[in-house]
């Protein structure tokens, strides 16, 4: 049996989860998923994705996330995965090196169809078609990974389409997962250039919108009866190294949503900027700060292309400054809060410029990585003052990541500050909460379509 | 200036071209795209896609060719696509090593907005439009393959839906073509895994759907604001071996859709096999010739990879058939036409089954190749009978290649074929020769989408 024919089968044979630890990792997902896509709700392009989408016109099927508004499968997969991930606001794994909610989740919202009331939707299979989703992306990401992003892919699309179409076969019990995963695949694109550009959010969408493709194109009896992960011109032979490193033996070993677990934010950069960030925070607390006073500041990062996402030295525009671990150092040591609004199309201030320019960047420490550490990563910025006294501070394991996690509390006020309506949030809270005592999912959306 | 702009300003300030040689082969090339289309519009695949468009439903705006109706602009294009490679009836091009007009033309008929009766479209703009379309797919394709190809990408689609884009970029002035046409390079995947199964002619549709895309998307007002031959993650260097190699200093120089020329076809397979099949009527004819009497056959194939797009040495369907040099051959040499009927999804019939067996491929000698050939391929098939007599035929230049190219008439006899109906055949050819004199392109539209 071929690599994709085993995959599909476990795939097909996971049972329902029940396992409440995991299950909880799932329902932590969801909450964030739903708090990064509320709270984009009214950008602007958003409005403008919806626009198309209203000129496009279609059958109302599927929610459009906080829009009150329903549409084809397709184009809610696209809508919901651009506005999930359009802050740059949603969880990232590890193992993926990009962002698995924002398409697995939106393209499994997008599957639900709201005209068919015949059918349930068990909350505990919808979670494990998530489960699966994740593991899907990780395992894959394990084996293609890091060559795979350095090479240019966005994995977040490219792994993406194809984790979405696993959750989705599993939720609907599909008999052609092999053949899903192979038209997911041959659908696979994303170039990590377009980081710093809204494109960077419809990668999500798109991935999302694979995946409903894959699964609609079978269901319409369109054949793709080949092995995604044939040896010679299958998938990893293409985007990867080949199939040698793919292990299906940890599958579900433990499940990767709970190891090395889903990495959530609460700020609107780039993952790869928060080990900046809270070093920066922890610096300008420090009682022989002053802004004032800096003569230059040195970035060390493990030499170990980990800051291969932080694509910008010199941002041109506030929007870049994403992906910028000196703007995001200049906002916090300026004291400015590195909130949404820092992160729009606006220019970047002088006070702002100057302090960039006085930064640079180092690989030339080797310092022994923390046991517990991502990928071996570590930052250290040290800051030299006119008078030459030096302050240092170093980051291990960034807060929100999985082993220095966000508390119930931490997540849940995520969420709330995502909808202003304090009631509506709570019970969707609640009703996220329930999904993991076997509420139908079909019951959620429907509760909380017209209402978001 | 990045490549990639260097690029959009070659396509932007292309005047329309006026020189008959040029506008002919266009001419041709649309001629050939409907023919392949029309003879398709019944296929079960085709109306599987048909019910499934009419399920997602959408405002219609643009022609689905031969089904008299109406559908969205992505609908259109992915349908299109699909429907005119549905047969693999429709012309190749050897710069490309895919299906040119398959994609680029059904992206530009499905951008055409029959609901605007406002604008004309002059029909030399619209050729003009196409030979751009044919010139960046085809440096592209000169400057990634033959690795692009070998790797397991399929061309039509990775480099169709640039192309695509580039020319309905021209088609209607629009000011973003670099961010259209990095929009469309984001979108680009599709593994020639996928050839034997109907995915291989969706991948036409996807490409026309990524162009659609593009274009929508940017006139929606989302940036992509990204140079796609960026030189460290741009297109080139993801699916090519780096910038080096693209060469625009022959943009136009001839246009590539003159030479080398497209090449059509007037049999459903792999043009890689014409070279078997003109070989195997060859020797047919020969007056030693009995297929009873055979004891072996060797296909000796020029020690380029030029046998790579056969996949099937033992095609375990009539289908896989399409790409099997051995099946292919086994039906001329027992006398059967190799037409439609022979690529379908049935079995493979114990005669042709027992012939096959007796052959096998051999790169072993090296023959200097013909001065025209196209990358330096060839064929010699010899067949040795049980008395150990043989006779062997080698083909350098096959039927409908444009070195070897079929005359107005049979071109036009394919249309006819196509479309039972002779007036409306006439008619639809006089209509697309007009356009040379710049008929209005939406006129054919409207005259014959009800009729055809």
């Amino acid at each position: 049996m071929q690599l994709g024919h085993k995959l599909s089968f476990l795939i097909k044979n996971t049972p329902i989860i029940e396992q409440q630890s995991v299950l909880e990792c799932a329902i932590n997902g969801v909450i964030d998923y739903f708090a990064s896509s509320l709270q984009a709700s009214n950008e602007t392009n958003v409005k403008k994705l919806l626009a198309w989408i209203n000129d496009e016109g279609g059958h109302n099927r599927a929610w459009l996330i906080g829009q009150k508004k329903q549409a084809t499968s397709r184009q809610a997969a696209l809508f919901n995965g651009f506005q999930a991930h359009c802050l740059d606001y949603d969880d990232v794994h590890s193992d993926v090196r990009g962002h698995p909610s924002a398409v697995i989740l939106s393209a499994l919202f997008a599957s639900i169809r709201l005209d068919d009331s015949l059918t349930n939707l068990d909350g505990r299979r919808f979670l494990t078609a998530y489960v699966i989703g994740i593991e899907v992306m990780a395992l894959l990401g394990r084996c293609v990974n890091p060559e795979h992003y350095e090479k240019g892919w966005h994995a977040t699309i490219t792994l993406g389409g194809i984790a979405a179409t696993a959750a989705i076969c599993y939720l609907y019990d599909e008999p052609f997962i092999a053949q899903a995963l192979t038209l997911a695949a041959t659908q696979a694109s994303g170039m990590r250039l377009l980081m710093g550009t809204p494109i960077k959010f419809l990668h999500a969408g798109l991935a999302a919108q694979h995946a409903i493709q894959a699964v609609d194109w079978l269901r319409a009896g369109i054949s793709a009866d080949k092995d995604f992960l044939d040896e010679n011109l299958g998938f990893l032979s293409i985007y990867g190294q080949g199939n040698d490193d793919l292990d299906l033996t940890v599958w579900a070993k433990p499940w990767k949503i709970i190891k090395p677990g889903l990495w959530f934010k609460t700020y609107s950069y780039c993952s790869a900027a928060s080990y900046i960030a809270d070093a920066g925070k922890l610096l300008y607390k420090h009682p022989k700060f002053n802004v004032d006073n800096i003569k230059h500041i040195t970035l060390f990062f493990a030499p170990v292309n980990s800051d291969a996402a932080l694509i910008y030295k010199q941002p041109l525009s506030a929007e870049q400054g994403r992906f910028s671990a000196e703007y995001i150092l200049a906002l916090i040591l300026l004291g400015i809060a590195p909130d949404f609004e820092q992160f729009t199309e606006k220019t970047i201030a002088d006070n702002i410029q100057n302090l960039m320019q006085k930064m640079q960047r180092s690989y030339a420490i080797q310092l022994p990585p923390h046991p517990d550490a991502y990928n071996k990563r570590y930052v250290v910025i040290e800051i030299v003052f006119d008078n030459n006294q030096k302050i240092s501070q170093r980051v291990d394991i960034p807060k929100g990541s999985p082993k220095n996690p966000y508390s119930q509390q931490e997540l849940a006020a995520k969420l709330f500050a995502a909808l202003p309506n304090e009631v509506k949030a709570q019970q969707l809270l609640s009703d996220i909460h329930a999904l993991a005592n076997g509420m139908d999912i079909k019951q959620l959306l429907r509760s909380h379509w017209q209402r978001l």
